[in-house]
């Protein structure tokens, strides 16, 4: 049986030294978002994809401005509008690298050894969205055009939490109007066993400060009948949790969307074993709520964290204060369908409610983003699972990621559509630490998987 | 009705404006201890007294090494041994100050205005514990002789903790005996109520460090299972107290000293009001143990303060991070007869069996001392009430400081003598702050104090 999609997958992998090649002149460019001195590369990287782009065949392609780095954009609407349309997500930015940090080799000269590919961007983000151009690149170069339209949006401050996205997506809605978005900027555990993440957790993140004395006081001259501010701040965070490590806030679950029986039997199947836990984090044993497997507890409970704390002194020996203040900076990640304004008010409200009378507590919000739940049985999401069992050569798993990415509800929530995330990296790929890698077997499986992702979306029907 | 300090109360008088210009010479000596470039200035003004007081007709005046700053000491044993003999202990030492500490006038060039010497040191502790010297030389230039043995000890390592003194009393044991220490180092409420401090609360101070998984771990990928080392450590110092803010330690109060009804009708002579205690350190509202009164808390009964609280990120913004540690410092004040060897032990054996599993925790000892409790009624106390009425006109209060001076129960123990702390500074003196001062009339009334306190040693049945 031959199907549309064969003469592509030739072409891509008859292309995969060209492809190679291509990759490796976009991770020549030191596409640093955080550090001002590198915004004429960022700029450089955004003008070689609309330019790369444009020379494909895409129309529109462009550098569209933002209030911070700009937006690459282009599209290929051949497919007609009875056809659906996909709208590829992918950042150009990465992390900061250098030498000192521990590189074998300068992160941003590609090095190729034992089938993977040495430098900073290559599997966060660079490497995983050139998959989705390659393989429009590989349609259009065979067969004059794809089997559903394709959106390219490119944005250059991931890596600095996005801060301009959102606006320019509300700003070109109409343009980045689409059927479905596809992110891979995700990994799997093992090559035999992609994995499709179906939800993301969101965040609300605050900051608690406890205010006792007007300074610094002598604890000798005051201590025994002033409230501590440490202690109140101690006081504070131990009622947010009830003795069975679950959080005390009322009302703190009421959103929380209850695992359905085949949810949970999927999550078993990527379990994670206390030892495998032990092994990866170090700890001495596990915690959390024993009503769920640990997989459960990482990825599709709220959690409550203290991400920092402090007050007093901390320096070398004894200093005999009672400190003024004590702060701490503590976090939930939210799932479906928790609101991060609603749960800021639950904690705020909550946290004031405890506070002791001897002691001022002021609860500020410093972060928040939606969780992302995408209902794996939507076409959208088994068109990706089909893909992979095609094109990867392995049934995929559907996954919940513990961690957050703000713009996957935003995408969602902003534009209505569902948003499939096929990871093409390896959990081992070291992104954002050095000697950052990406395998080219992955690679170019990715590129016949995205191939036979876009047949698959074009097969669904409407 | 005539007596023997009768001239050289006269003397003191008839030479203030000589005594005040050798404290001026004192003060310009910017002896401080805790900056290795003014070692020679400690030096220095080591040797100018042990020069001073040979002058003034002293045995034995030397300047004597120790591992740290040397002690300058002197002796004068002409009452004979059928008197008894008074160890005369003070610090030359000095805190830093710059005038851009917010100093008005140099600080090393006293300056007189008001009736008040601006000077670092004036009141902490060479304003102080030159009295003594001057009483005694008033004796000596009026009458050839002194009604009592006096012995001088003046280190130059107390702002630094007095690192090397108990060593040097415990080599000069034969040298240093006497029968009672008078110490002025501390200070009274107001002119009117000169205080005779009676009681100091030693020291146990502790870190408790909890370690959870081996690096920071993102709290993403891991939360939820991963018990938060900051969690840890608040869930634990939560225990330590008892909801009415006791402290819940077992056995942690076994060894405190009951409060007679008379000390606690004495601690009422110098009650402080809620007000005045919010006034002084800007708290809202009062805190402790509502069976003692504001001022039995902060001096008679023991404490237990976060001196300090760390872990995980306090920069500005939010980093999603579980904590791979958390530390917290804290000590306890001590009240007589609890030993702070023996606290430290029950403090870290409750620690260590409320430590949650999934973390691990360590204690360390960081420092300690051992409280002093002097009775009140022994002679000497007593003899120190009266010199006060006659020399200074008022009666004084026996006080209970909430502070810790290691040295008052090491020469308590060593020596096995009273220490009768004499204070003559005021509490508004603004030790260790900038623009610190001292009061004239406070030095003379102090000099014929001293002067008198002699006399009443000398009258005490032996």
């Amino acid at each position: 049986m031959t199907s549309q999609s064969d003469l592509p997958r030739q072409y891509s992998r008859s292309h995969a030294e060209k492809f190679r090649h291509e990759l490796f002149e976009m991770l020549r460019i030191p596409s640093i978002s955080a550090d001002p001195n590198y915004a004429g590369e960022i700029r450089r990287m955004a003008e070689w994809l609309a330019s790369h782009l444009g020379g494909l065949g895409l129309d529109n392609a462009q550098v569209m401005e933002t209030a911070g780095h700009p937006v690459a954009y282009a599209e290929w609407l051949g497919a007609g509008m009875d056809k659906p349309t996909v709208l590829v997500y992918g950042h150009y930015d990465v992390m900061p690298a250098a030498m000192e940090d521990g590189w074998v080799t300068p992160p941003f000269e590609p090095v190729e050894k034992d089938g993977k590919i040495y430098a900073r961007g290559a599997t966060d983000d660079k490497g995983q969205f050139l998959i989705h151009i390659k393989a429009l690149e590989s349609y259009l170069k065979t067969q004059g055009a794809a089997p559903v339209n394709v959106k390219i949006l490119l944005e250059g401050e991931e890596e600095i939490s996005s801060p301009n996205l959102t606006p320019f997506i509300k700003a070109n809605l109409n343009m980045l109007k689409a059927d479905v978005c596809v992110i891979s900027d995700s990994s799997m555990r093992i090559i035999e066993e992609p994995a499709i993440t179906h939800s993301l957790r969101g965040m609300c993140y605050l900051e608690v400060e406890v205010e006792g004395p007007r300074q610094d006081l002598h604890s000798g001259f005051w201590g025994g009948a002033t409230h501590n501010p440490g202690l109140a701040l101690v006081e504070i965070i131990g009622k947010l949790y009830n003795p069975d490590h679950t959080i005390a806030v009322p009302g703190f679950y009421d959103d929380v969307v209850t695992l359905t029986a085949d949810e949970r039997a999927m999550l078993e199947k990527v379990a994670l074993t206390e030892e495998m836990f032990k092994d990866a984090t170090g700890v001495p044993a596990l915690w959390g709520d024993e009503n769920y497997s640990i997989r459960e507890r990482v990825s599709a409970r709220p959690t409550l964290d203290i991400n920092g704390i402090w007050g007093g002194w901390s320096g070398p020996g004894p200093k005999t204060i009672i400190p003024a203040k004590a702060s701490a900076k503590l976090s939930s990640r939210l799932v479906g369908d928790q609101d991060p304004d609603k749960i800021f008010e639950l904690l705020k409200k909550y946290i004031e409610s405890i506070a002791p009378p001897a002691v001022k507590v002021k609860v500020r919000l410093v972060a928040k983003g939606n969780p992302a739940l995408i209902p794996f049985d939507l076409p959208e999401m088994q068109a990706a699972s089909r893909a992979y069992e095609r094109g990867w050569g392995y049934v995929p798993v559907f996954t919940r990621g513990g961690g957050s990415i703000p713009v996957v509800a935003d995408i969602h929530n902003l534009l209505q559509i569902p948003v499939v995330m096929m990871g093409y990296g390896l959990d081992t790929d070291g992104l954002h630490s050095p000697n950052e890698h990406y395998s080219l077997e992955m690679f170019q499986r990715g590129i016949e998987t995205a191939i036979v992702y876009l047949e698959e979306l074009a097969r669904l029907p409407r």
